[in-house]
């Protein structure tokens, strides 16, 4: 039995406790919280449950094996650098960390103990994202061309971070786990329309070593929602949108050949394939419970999750990047394809 | 009445003849094209215009009062000028020349013989856009915030030109109309995914000097069709689905207010508006018949069209900027508010 | 502060549970059902509630005031009957009972004895259906021509009772609440799949003395899900999609005008107009916290409901109409305009 | 060549002429309608083409091998008769004629002259209906269960025939084509909501001899349209969307399984199935165009139409039994299975 400790009771806390409560071979054991009212709450519908306002009771406590960090991203550090010290497991909400330099330290720290440090990239776990990982990577894509995100709706602003921390880390841990390839370059747009806030409107193109091309919209002062995702393939293409009830993912068999010219070898001719469209059955387990499993496996039997910190990493250093090329008005930022 | 000339009759040019043959006012005298089949198709539609394969003939035409020209864009420059030292008025097809130093000289050309001239930008003709220009210099919407447009599709790839100049200059010559503010600088990312064509993908950004962002994704190889822009104002954001069979312009009653925080003057506290939407109803005139009827009217009594050159010009030299900017992976590049 | 038993803790019971512990003015004091997992259930949710398998011990239990019944339909009668007797309020779900006569007797209990008894409509707690009713009640759709409803999924086949009884039931339910007239006749048609059980799918068709017509569709044998209902009204006309995420209430500015042909006073001339369409905002409160709280209200200040029986007995009337109308595959089953 | 006259140019006319036009094999020669501005709009489009107010001048030119007939109803079976005593090949719009009698006597009068008598049911030439017959009668589908459709928008109200005629016609043509099994009874119900026209919104309910049920939805006073059509079986249910752009059908393989308990052989268990969905490529070709040739084809080789006579019979007596239930309020009629 793996004996769980939840740090933040906030937004995302009650779900990731709910999984864990409710995954064989884990326990929570503590929630921590700053606000008695949100741990009056974990009492009342956790009677078993300790509580407290201090995260180091909750690195300290014997009982407890995983650290479970659900807080803003600028307390990700320094939380899971403790448990870590303290010989716990740890899974931190995405944005793994404020840098990649912090990432990095977290990564070398959890390597060092031998711990697993795995990152919350929810919809890893997804019946939707898996079926997409499984399309690419077992080839019935083709080449991929293009990875196209959008993902807008009127949203909460945040203090401290951009709409890109906010809402495109999801499309960022998306594209890490569906994609074989890794981007080497960035430009990013945007802009703030709250004086002193960070963007809250922002486009991100990346760029890969071959011949693709990805990009993301987020917006959180869009008047409609839309969570849509197209993954173009030389044999097929997907669109994922996370909005419909069900057909989460559509492929379609649609495309171009490119075949040479009869008659000038240097020039190309281009055909259009318009065929079947498919929206195959997804699994509908909830993606944290699959998640919550995830990760007690991990814990127990020594495995490297699918969203590891190394993932983690990546997907910082984009936001990261991003970031830099925003501030330019889209001036390139290169990645260093890896981690230094 | 008003004798007009088309060269040009591939695809659109037959919608063109066709309107301007029930425009009231006009007469369709003449039309050119190199294939001769097109030509019969012209004899047996309309078997009292006459036909020709020189674009010449239609220049040096007495009964030919204005020029419409419907030929790839490369050839835009040369017969515009051609009919224009020919005394004639000239509707070019969009974009206008290939580059915005054509474009002047056209210009240049007009206004030193004061002949209209007027350039294609049929959106503008429509219901739809007419309403959202209303919309937005009428104060409805507020400051303008942003402007979003997605045009994809799996589309016919151009040899010469990049998917920019095929499709996004659509959304470049709405947005021309329908904004008061004019875009300074572009920062652009696209990909060509066939050996030695333009890029068939392209994401566009633009700034201008107040608190405004722009932005346009154009891709030839899209599974599915998307023709929608966000208008996103400070008080009300508008929805614009050119595929929605009714309701293409949706009007959303929503967004955020700012205000200083009671406690912390430099704090801002952000609150969220929803309310009604509302779906105007549209014009439902088709736009190039509105539009064939103005090119008479401003020829006939000399006024100057609302697609003027101008506007013709300030497209082209942003897909210009574009086609540069998206070279060198997004670099900022400037444009000159005013023409040289 | 107003004691409540609730009697059934299956796939509704809990909403109505958590809506009353979270309901002002109530307490929810015992759960009854006869499964020992469901009453472990509850204790491991709601400590301080009483459990029991006996809804005599939920009806003779003095710190209850009201009692919810939330079991299958045939067994509404005499569990309402057994908790009126005991002196205690009841709130039961939809369908109120079995018939039409048992639904009288539970009327003619509560009135004797001076208690409120209430159906649980959900809908008619809901922003739509209000919105809904106010525009009908207030004039603003005209006379109403026509109420047209489609309830269809891949349903729950239930052992008992038919698709009409199981789905259509809503409908009824919130056109009793939204129309100011009241059917005379039915015609319904239907047809069961599965040997030896009611019919899946049903078509349902209602009359009244004005010139109104009303319509049905329920199916549980559908591949995709649809809630759409058609309201139609001489000046406006209304779609409900309750599967839509936000804009549920569509108001068009669409309709017919008749007038006297100026030539033949005996011939109308009929013309068409289409105007803006219009979302209005609606509440987002979830309609079982609206419900709880309106039955609190009558309880406490002796108010008649919403959702009385009167509006219960109305509905299995009408089921119970089409039941029969059913059997003889359509014919006309004329319905008392009053309760006998 | 088959010489082609048409008599009526109206809003379906010009169709048929454009379609006959192109059509290889076939040559229209005449054109008939009252009116002289819809003759003069023939002469302009096709010079070479005669026209006449006359229908008699059509059925007696000895250019004209076939007459095509697109009047209102109530002139069918003459028009039709007159062509086919003289000797005439026809093909008449749908509804074949005003009565099941009328059908019945032009069946024989051709049969006895064996001509070639077809009926325009536009829908079934379409590729979308033509893979949903594909799909039904293969066998992909399992035992038919039900047939709905829905045929609503703010339609053009008819003087002389109902909704149904105009619209639920489309549906029973499809429904003729697409299923195995023939109605052998109605019951329909409706209303006109314009004092003395007929009604303008019907249901209209049909059983069969098996386990198999089918209701079209007409309505001219909707102010959405909707075009939609389910089609269950035991093994897979199909949606028909004929405003999707793309994706027109919808192949779900979803459904039940019923299974004899274990416990109780006299009780089913119910099982769900939901399983892929799938929209197959359709053929893109005009539906009218694939007509024209097959009409050409029967009349040149002898063949008897996918839309004979017959066809056209079963639908309108169909449309008979439907007028006369909607009489009597949903009352049951039979239809004979066979023509008398």
């Amino acid at each position: 039995m793996i004996g769980i400790g939840v740090i933040g009771y906030g937004y995302w806390g009650p779900n990731l406790v709910r999984n864990f409560a409710e995954c064989q071979g884990a326990a929570v054991r503590v929630v921590c919280d700053q606000r008695p009212e949100r741990l009056e709450l974990v009492t009342r519908r956790y009677p078993g449950v300790q509580v407290t306002s201090s995260p180091s009771d909750v690195c300290v406590d014997p009982s407890v094996d995983a650290v479970v960090i659900a807080t803003p991203v600028d307390r990700h550090f320094e939380l899971a650098l403790e448990a870590l010290r303290a010989g716990k497991h740890v899974l931190v909400e995405k944005p793994m960390a404020a840098s990649s330099d912090l990432a990095a330290r977290l990564i070398d720290e959890a390597a060092a103990r031998r711990l697993v440090l795995m990152v919350d990239h929810t919809f890893v776990y997804t019946g939707a994202v898996r079926k997409m990982r499984e399309l690419t990577q077992g080839g019935e894509l083709g080449d991929i061309y293009y990875y196209d995100s959008v993902r807008i709706n009127l949203g909460l602003f945040q203090h401290d971070v951009s709409v890109l921390w906010d809402l495109a880390v999801h499309d960022l841990a998306i594209m890490d786990y569906v994609l074989s390839e890794r981007p080497v370059a960035v430009s990013a747009t945007g802009l703030a329309h709250v004086t002193g806030r960070p963007p809250n409107i922002a486009y991100m193109s990346m760029f890969f070593d071959g011949n693709l091309i990805a990009h993301v919209h987020a917006n959180w002062l869009s008047p409609v929602k839309v969570r849509r995702t197209l993954l173009g393939g030389s044999r097929r293409m997907v669109v994922f949108d996370d909005l419909e009830a069900s057909e989460k993912v559509k492929v379609y068999d649609r495309g171009i050949s490119v075949n040479p010219s009869p008659e000038n070898v240097y020039q190309m001719l281009i055909g259009y394939r318009t065929g079947d469209m498919w929206a195959p059955q997804l699994a509908v387990t909830e993606a944290l419970s699959v998640e919550a499993a995830h990760f007690v496996d991990c814990v127990t039997n020594s495995r490297v999750p699918l969203t590891d910190g190394e993932a983690g990493w990546r997907v910082v250093r984009l936001l990261e990047a991003a970031t830099e090329s925003m501030k330019k008005q889209g001036q390139l930022v290169s990645l260093d394809g890896v981690r230094a």
